[in-house]
């Protein structure tokens, strides 16, 4: 019989056969009173999960809209903004920034390090900068930035606003705005939230609205909070048609993450993942992020000697599992998997064994087992 | 037994089976070579539905992205653009543009009357307009521009776009970008495409993608073409991750159209419009858009005398028809009924036969089966 394909990309991911049924009903009026009373959980649910007393904002659009929503509030044309560079995603903001007539600095790392809060210290002494963005979790890289640390020296400097890419971390790694002075927090659906692609969320703190109301009419349309606000404080009011069923896929994802209780559930992403890359780093693989920087959503692993990035994918794909491959100069050098949002072990050893059999047929024959039983030992801690 | 709402709103509109179907579907990777050849299927399908040799773009979104990708573009700040406004959504396409920095020309009807192919044409005599804006249909109005004799008259002027608003008409009314002159078609998923709201759908011949070639860089990021067209050409190339089961959504409700056929589509729409105006108008409503400018996707129906629309829509929607309230200087005054996307004699027969179960409610006693005999005598010629 075929192997059934998981979906173990860095997103999508598995969406569980519940969050489908909300997507596959039959659509309502945006009107309908049932919707506006789910639509306003989905936003009371998001200012609680991720601890504000600002605004949150669901929209149709992807995380790429979601990173211009969250520039777009809180800059005007010639406003100096630092990005902080951990890989792709990084280097997306600084186009983006530079585009919208930003004078943009850039600190990067190289990738699978991080930049540490010390260096952005450093920088931010050197001028006012309006804005800095750091990307919580870069996918291309599958390291973590220390975000509650830089939260704590960006709140020294009252005229910077915090944005953070939660896109590749929001639901696996701890995101709390006001406690951790994030003031923008941009993501998406489809990764550890276990939602379909198809919204952009924003989270803004009360710092960030002051900068908004301060910058008076923007020149953007459909990202612009102030359109949003009404809106998302009471859904009966319309501004653009929202997303009716993604709307509802996020609600029924957002009661599994509160019925798992979010400290838990950053607590087993964090096991799955030191879980998952033992297992891999037994199997023969290197990863590229530091093991300081780990990801808990993502591992990004280096192929050894002889395993051939095209021809490892396909087969692993036959024996049911689909990674991603490398990006930018790690592209046919390493695979990228996704362990987030609604996964559970039969996941995990699936995925493992996998690879496992993925290996034995490329001749490696002293792996099955092996990386399971080291996956199985650090789930058992 | 309580009465299923039927959703008769211009938008979103009732969604078929099968494309719930799509929806619910397990989302897989946006690599999935299937996902990839359906994606592929749905841009070609669009562009020989819509008639272009040019693009058409996908993105996660909503009708108004659509409205600011749409002049993002084909303009660039300072250029003059004249916006035909015979509603509301032409006033937002007002605002969209004076906040992009373009000089606006605004040519307004009366709301239920249209801005004529002549004054349009005298106005561009004026002066250079690097754009025009024509909102197809204005759900806020129930009106529809005369696209085809505006495209022959924008044809004349080479340095203008012609950018064409088909939410509340595309796959209602016929578009056809090449030979009607349309320069830049911008919809949304949720009203005649009878899929649920959450796309932003753009169609763009040869001079409007010229003209995006000769701006350069462009200050937006998300919505810019050149950002898109090479995923649009081969979606197995990456920008934004895409919205899966929504794409699936819109190859099942444009293979519901090809099974149709695009012209018979617009023939069964106009036909049916005709119907319902021909029953509204018998059971005493008068309708907001004069005769020759009526859509063919909604009626707006003005109360009679003694009718009070809270009262009214509450009572039809416990007959199970949900109706949307008038905008503007209209709300309150009047309902706006969508009769498009893929819906049969069954709807049209149950809207019809519960306005009259309302009316009556309300006291008017010579109405029942009055309504339905005229639509289905319009039905059958």
């Amino acid at each position: 019989m075929k192997n059934k394909k998981l979906v173990m990309i860095p997103g999508p991911t598995p969406v569980t056969r519940s969050i489908q049924d909300q997507m596959g009903r039959e659509t309502v009026a945006f009107g309908d009173p049932d919707f506006i009373n789910d639509f306003k959980e989905v936003i009371k649910d998001l200012k609680e999960i991720f601890k504000t007393k600002g605004e949150a904002f669901v929209v149709a659009g992807s995380g790429t809209l979601a990173m211009e929503m969250g520039i777009a509030n809180v800059t005007k044309e010639g406003d100096n903004v630092l990005v902080v560079s951990n890989g792709f995603f990084g280097d997306r903001y600084v186009e983006l920034c530079e585009r919208r007539g930003l004078k943009v600095d850039v600190l990067s790392a190289e990738w699978g390090s991080v930049v540490t809060p010390e260096e952005i210290d450093n920088k931010l002494k050197e001028k006012v900068y309006k804005a800095i963005t750091v990307t919580h979790v870069d996918t291309s890289t599958g390291v973590c930035a220390p975000i509650a640390e830089i939260g704590e020296v960006v709140k020294k400097y009252e005229d910077t606003i915090f944005i953070v890419d939660g896109v590749c971390a929001t639901a696996a790694e701890p995101e709390y705005l006001d406690e951790m002075g994030i003031d923008v927090l941009i993501t998406g659906s489809q990764k550890a939230l276990g939602v379909p692609p198809g919204l952009a969320i924003v989270l803004a703190g009360e710092k960030a609205l002051g900068r908004r109301k301060s910058l008076g009419t923007i020149r953007d349309y459909y990202v612009d909070f102030e359109k949003w606000i009404p809106v998302m404080n009471d859904p009966s009011k319309y501004f653009a048609t929202p997303p009716v069923n993604m709307i509802w896929a996020l609600k029924e994802a957002l009661k599994i993450i509160k019925e798992e209780g979010v400290e838990n559930r950053y607590q087993r992403h964090k096991k799955v993942a030191r879980a998952m890359q033992a297992a891999l780093e037994e199997l023969g693989f290197k990863l590229l992020a530091k093991k300081e920087y780990r990801a808990v959503s993502l591992s990004n692993a280096l192929y050894m000697e002889g395993i051939e990035d095209a021809e490892f994918r396909k087969i692993l794909a036959e024996e049911g599992v689909v990674v991603a491959g490398g990006l930018g100069a790690y592209a046919g050098k390493m695979f990228r998997l996704g362990h987030m949002g609604n996964i559970d072990n039969h996941f995990l050893v699936s995925t493992i064994s996998a690879i496992e059999r993925t290996l034995y047929r490329l001749g490696k024959e002293d792996v099955l087992g092996r990386g399971l039983k080291v996956l199985l030992e650090e789930l058992a801690k």
